[in-house]
């Protein structure tokens, strides 16, 4: 079986990620991928990585061709997803956006931190939120996957565990994480020259960024009720990774924190509980599709530190959406998805 | 007035940042640096940059000839200065020591995370902790000073004016903390090359960083009573810069946060309050002495939220023995420290 | 004496490292600066490390209130000196135009390689070239000094003595340069983003570059006749600094190339000859005006290898203006210059 | 068919970038890898990016064990392979060396560059040089191959065209080359920390560097004769890559130069030569067995410029290695080297 896909808005670094990966797997063949900006030119022009894998050239957007795919992607500014995917569903095609439009259920939420109007209301009540991790049934089914933000997406995992089995005060929880660059794009922008980026550190969004109502979300889903959540996002002087430090406060210092984690991760394929005592290095996921979590009580107290790690731009973007792509066609969930860290 | 002074130990990162600022201070005179691995090496040959400002060659440590200085700087690996300095200071010379030995008042305390039995108490109980901005007077009279840590300095300084007043729940305190690598040493180790440390961000220590009791000890004496802290560092692939990210729990959420620091700051001279809503940069202090502290209030919510940054290099060893020394011997403290940060 | 100064356009690099400097100059006072883009806004919201520093707002261009300066700097893109310098210099005033307008004699080729007419030939010819280790006497009597451009004077310096002493094959000069990303400047393009200039290395403009013509009309005016030059230009994954690694083959091997060196440059305040053997780092002259030069002459062969290095927006721009400002006004030449370079 | 392998010392950064590309080659099995420092450690406690990938430990150097697979991969210092592969290809072992013990012809030559007397001079002789792209028939009938050093193979494919067709002064060929600090390895050194190495640049070796006597060889085989050639490495502030700049004038500048290149290498899987006015980027081979070439003549002149970058772990080391395997084996060359590099 060979599925048919295609890539709207395919020049950004979720873009390019997206179709190395794509360019690996076995059972999906890239039928277009579209480029206002870029029609005509051949994608391995823009990205030579790709030269000899991908023949194709990037083409204006068009209904007729995207809706002769199995699966179109979305790799697009939030709020074009939402302005063509029902046409395309409407078809036939199952779409996976990469963008925000409709992770957030709650679409004032949206509108008040997106700064625009839902065009697709009764989509995003149908969207299934792509993290497989907590929910790979409803993925399997679904005509619309909204595939998670970079630091939703580990945030999320690392907390997981915790609130599912109610340990911790989820009254007062902190998520202090910190990216590369490459999570902001490919756009040009002062603040993410090398110049500007480079040898630098500092947060950013402290007031409040937009992956905070969809960690919140997911937060709240797990745990059953609302949770007081501060998430102050960083920027390191690096291209690709994330790493979250997560704490919350334990309500029984007792519990096997390394067993907690090693249980509910025992079976999923793409997340890796590292033995005690580890501090997992943003590298050790580079290119992977990985996230990887090490847990500790700092000296032995009622703190509980979720140290995870993830590359922004696979688990945190195109691998997931491959991972979705594979729930949704039937398909081996690591199909495609096996590719090592690059390290050093 | 010229002071004469010595380095034991001067071929670290510290020792060269002492050195460059030192060649640019216009009342003290550099007579002696030691280095028994590098004795008879002169200075520019190792440090290049120093070519043309500082003639000395490295000699065998000799207690004479430090002796014959009105002061001392110890740059040394922990241990070493409690061995030397009472020679010296029986002798009338005033020390800095940069390194651990004299920071910690509980000298149990201090050999638990040393490894080693203190082997000289009675200065340690004299010794004064060199941070200006809490303790000036008493810096002025001491004939031994301890110098922070890097992490101590930015930690300490952020969590100050909340401690000091009583704002914040101190049993649950959170210091996220991360470092440029030049914070590891000069030393070759296989965690600090650049193809381990470059690209790549993890944290170190989580299960107990010997800076901790340094933190806490200081905290407790602004706050009068124990404090619970979790203090967790992250190593951050770049050179210079410490960037501290704190989090504590408001006692009273309508505290006017931006007052409190500008007042509590306003006639420091290496304390910058930034704007409401700033995110600091540690570029904007790299080579010079100032610290630069922002403080949010999260979604106007209870938590307090201060981030610091300095360089871990200058305010946070070198130039804050600088400030040290010029406190000691009545000079203006600002001398030689008014450089600024070299950005981009 | 306190010599006033103004700025037009210093919100790039340039600018702010002409801000740095100026700031640490004990003659010379900033009394303007100028950018239309940036009118009303403080220098230190732009750029946080002059905090305290300089409290001058950015101005609308205002030809009065730079007339009134005795000095004044262009930072400005190429185009815009000639047309506002005039008028300055009628009044009076002396300028240094840190672009590339006045700095090729032969405005044809000028226009060639900069696209536009020359609108000021009279200027033009007046236009003194600012590389004191050259030319020192012209640029004191001069009222307009076109400072050189970063690779023009790294190649140039290192390979002066070579040509002015006749010792090489000029007709197969080769210069293969590489710089940081900082001589790109401040303004947002892709190919300076760190997620496209981080851990990568390319060379660029292989088929000419603006510089070319530059460099050859000092190497020409240094050897008294054409030469032949191969300029390659390559972005370094850094920030600052540019290494010049010149090739020339010997007319005579026997020659003494370091005795050759030491001798030209042995009054050069700012040109440093390194021992034999040397290689010479960029980091050695970050933030420093220095150029740090060591010869060799690989297997003892026929060919003259040279390495050079330098800050670009200190010796490469900021810094030679400053020099240059030293020599025009009957300062100490190294006035304001001394600051050593910040390692690591 | 399943060919077993074993690596003796695969704890380095070669060792590393093998181990990631065997895990992923489908019909080679590892059986065994040696290590004396860290025998009884599971590989992947040295490397996490190998969790789930690789589930060997590094054991004793044993000869049993090695004997019984069918090739040995020898990544250990210069010394060790000259030692113990004979033993192997006695019993029948092919043995691929990425070291530099069996890469030069002459062993007096070899002698004074590695400073050691050759233990093994037979198979010295017989061994055979493993550059597919200029011997690839003598590679498929070997026992030993000398698996070619990285800056060697980039320089190396840059010349080959110019050299074999006779159509540069051979006389005065210079090589600048630049290389990311993993060709240095990843044993603790000063010069390779972060701190040393990032931001910054600097040639090493320009009196002579180990790989000039292998380039020299290769390129004289190619050209017929003796050539004359400066070679001049650098230090790039990254991790991977290699950017060879090679300079030859050309005899008669009509020549068409792309058409020679692309002719050259249309059959080479892994050359890729750009089209005109390409510079080719390290990142667009990070990770990838591709070698990728622009030809320049600049100003339209006499000067050949040949720009070739490659992955210095991959093509130039680890790569390369399993493209001999793949040659030595009669198996597809490209296999288990058809994966993308990782951009950005």
């Amino acid at each position: 079986m060979t599925i048919t896909a295609g890539i709207v808005g395919g020049t950004g670094y979720t873009g390019v990620e997206l179709l190395r990966l794509l360019a690996g797997h076995p059972q999906v063949a890239l039928q277009v991928i579209t480029s206002r900006a870029q029609a005509g030119v051949p994608v391995s022009t823009i990205y030579p990585n790709l030269r000899g894998h991908i023949d194709l050239a990037f083409s204006e957007p068009d209904t007729e061709a995207l809706a002769a795919c199995d699966v179109v992607f979305f790799a697009t500014p939030n709020g074009t997803a939402m302005e063509m995917a029902p046409a395309l569903i409407d078809r036939g095609v199952r779409v996976i956006d990469l963008g925000a439009d409709f992770r957030i259920r709650d679409l004032s939420v949206w509108s008040d931190w997106y700064g625009m109007a839902h065009s697709c209301p009764a989509l995003a009540a149908e969207a299934v939120y792509g993290l497989p991790e907590q929910g790979r049934d409803a993925i399997r089914r679904a005509r619309l996957v909204a595939n998670p933000g970079c630091y939703p997406t580990a945030v999320q995992l690392g907390f997981l565990p915790l609130l599912e089995a109610g340990l911790v005060d989820t009254g007062q929880l902190v998520a202090d994480a910190k990216s590369g660059a490459s999570g902001a794009g490919r756009q040009p922008r002062q603040h993410t020259l090398l110049c500007e980026a480079g040898e630098n550190f500092h947060a950013y969004g402290a007031s409040g960024h937009r992956h905070l109502p969809e960690i919140r979300q997911g937060l709240e889903a797990a745990a059953g009720h609302p949770v007081g959540l501060t998430f102050v996002p960083h920027l390191i002087p690096m291209i690709r990774g994330i790493h979250a430090t997560l704490y919350g406060r334990l309500l029984d210092p007792s519990v096997d924190l390394q067993a907690v984690y090693a249980a509910r991760f025992a079976d999923e394929p793409f997340v890796d509980v590292l033995p005690p005592g580890s501090h997992p290095e943003t590298r050790s996921v580079r290119g992977s599709n990985m996230v990887r979590i090490a847990v500790h009580r700092p000296e032995g107290g009622d703190m509980a530190l979720v140290l995870a790690v993830e590359d922004n731009l696979v688990k945190g973007a195109a691998g997931q959406a491959l991972q979705n792509l594979n729930l949704m066609f039937g398909l081996p969930e690591t199909l495609g998805l096996q590719g090592i860290a690059v390290l050093p």
